[in-house]
């Protein structure tokens, strides 16, 4: 068996699997889609008029904190993503046609979620729009928790995750997708009963996604000793 | 043979055959172009203003959908264009200087296509703009068919194809990619006949490419065995 | 022992130390967001209007000269970071969990970076927003010079260095990081004191990160000679 | 002799010799400032107005024409010097401080380049603008040709090329690079003698660029034969 995780997917030895390549480039992709999805909403805080009263700059940068919010959320949420997404690229192996427009799904998804994030921090000091800004920032969490799991469920439903990983392993991963999702969707509903308490339970699970993931475990395939029980 | 696509095509094996290396920096390049004109859309949502009334939010982010059809679309076709040309990834084992200018040509087409997907969406809304948004979007669409064609075509008349390949997997290739940009300059002209039917048959055209290609078939070279006819 | 520095890390060797990975797909994140942040600002630059005396231009385009220096200065202070985060990329073997997310934290700041860069040179001609502009500026450099010794602490802590390093060199590379951090953070009270003093002593020290760093030493494992003493 | 060119200069091997890595990582950014470089222009295009009467949209995306050209012209000049940079990517073979600082300083003149090719295509049909639109253009190109031939002299004076190849070609493509600093720099003194001169001899520099560079030379070791001459 190879041990260089791209090379060996490529060629003749998986012939008759389709157009299954190691994950190198898929990932690179995706590093690219996250990297400008991250750095990307800079663009969207506005300079101070030069016209204005230099006098009056100082206050008029610190009057910017709901464009650096959004600068800010969006960061953290596309960053937890982008850790998780990482950690990811080390149980998947191969790629293949359905697990790549999977990917491209959830990308998609990723490169959206600076504008809820703006909608949300550059709204917030206006009352009347909170209840709107919280509806439109949960969906769309929930929206990006969804995608996700749709690229997990379809990568291991295709064979693309590293045969040398116990079952077990990659069963408790699906399930606390499936259970984030879950929850995520439970905030988009609670959201429109009570604002305050969906965008609680949703920063709540996004939150939670800082957590480091459970240490990959692999079958080891110890020698059969002879007389050994 | 060496069996690591990018190591062996670049040094001295290949004296004489001109400045040609593995395909893995234009992949590179090629895929982060890819990953900006997937994602640089999302600065064209204009958030509503924070002056206006904030009870109004809520139909303000549902009045953008246009503006949220044009990411989509875009996000779309460039998606199902990127899943091409991972795919094609793996056919191709070199490149060469006149392989990388149609790559650049062709990039530069991908870059482009989130313009008329803005136009197409935007303004759809106006019945009086419909047909020239159409004859926008589609002709468009075309010439970026025409540029995969051109940069594929370049390639293998180059020589860069994975040559452990079978001659008719890659003819098989051809030959779609062929009809599918020809089918595309027909959708060209006759969206200037009957927009609607060349809109329709161009939206069939790019859907037909989230399909998934034909498996690589490679030549397998069996050992001769002595007294086998 | 493996002396590919990103496969060996990734596998079965390493089961137990949780989600470590070779630093390729970090580094590649990470090369990125500097990429990004290196290039947007660009779009920030206003092309004079067409509508204009066509014999003003070129008097027009030298009036730009503050936002050619905008350009210039988030260019100078991200290629220097990049250059570090370049050379540091040998000093790391592997990535983990906190490693990752201290990074992504970094991340955050380098691509902020070019808004204060605009707010010093846009704001410089007037002198009345001077002190402002400098303060936000020397801030914002302080912030980000943190952020770079967190990352790096958090690196070497979670024991992501290559084995093969003298101890006594990354120690010196993270006494030096330590001092440009604290000497940055004087800069940050200090121009609140004098601006003009404040914001010298910041440009001497990202200045000094232009210096190439000392060249790394790795312990020698020299074959034991029997009858040497 | 290690065969990955990537790999061995990174270790243990080139103690002493400062910071230096292969150029794989220093080659992903510039492929990303690149690719970033060629695919932002696309924001410049402004989408004709919606509130417009719909009848004119095909008449108002046919008046985009000078925006058109100025990403046609970007695309093309940041084109045409990835492929020779990707070119030049297996010239070297190992980065180190200095040379990774030339890259950046020739990366933010591709980043910059964008904005002249607006000033020309923009302005263009102005004919009281064209001679500082040419002005501008022509000695912008100039600076980016001498940024690039100072990114190669510093690699090859530092020790950079891979030392397998011939002497006589590298100072081959040195020559060429000389040149074509010399004429830009001439084009950009011409230009203001005649706008129309200096436009056209720039004009041709940057199309010679197209051409494809000489096929690199080894020296191959041939083995030494005993009684042979």
């Amino acid at each position: 068996m190879n041990d260089d995780p791209e090379a060996p997917a490529r060629r003749d030895q998986v012939e008759g699997e389709g157009a299954i390549r190691g994950t190198g480039r898929m990932e690179a992709f995706a590093d690219a889609v996250f990297a400008i999805a991250f750095t990307l909403p800079i663009v969207e805080i506005v300079l101070p008029a030069i016209e204005h009263d230099g006098a009056e700059l100082g206050r008029e940068l610190a009057a910017l904190h709901p464009q650096y919010g959004g600068y800010l959320l969006a960061s953290a949420v596309i960053g937890v993503y982008w850790v998780q997404h990482h950690f990811s690229g080390a149980i998947f192996r191969t790629t293949g046609h359905w697990f790549v427009i999977a990917t491209t799904v959830f990308l998609a998804a990723i490169g959206f979620i600076a504008f809820p994030a703006r909608v949300l921090t550059e709204h917030f000091s206006d009352v009347a729009a909170r209840p709107a800004a919280a509806h439109y920032w949960v969906v769309s969490l929930s929206i990006l928790s969804l995608a996700w799991l749709v690229k997990w469920t379809v990568g291991v439903l295709q064979g693309h995750i590293d045969a040398r990983l116990e079952d077990g392993y990659v069963d408790r991963l699906t399930r606390n997708f499936r259970i984030v999702a879950v929850l995520n969707l439970l905030a988009a509903i609670l959201v429109f009963v009570n604002w305050q308490a969906g965008l609680a339970l949703s920063a709540i699970l996004t939150t939670w996604l800082l957590l480091p993931p459970e240490t990959p475990r692999y079958i080891t395939l110890a020698p059969v000793i002879e007389g050994d029980s």
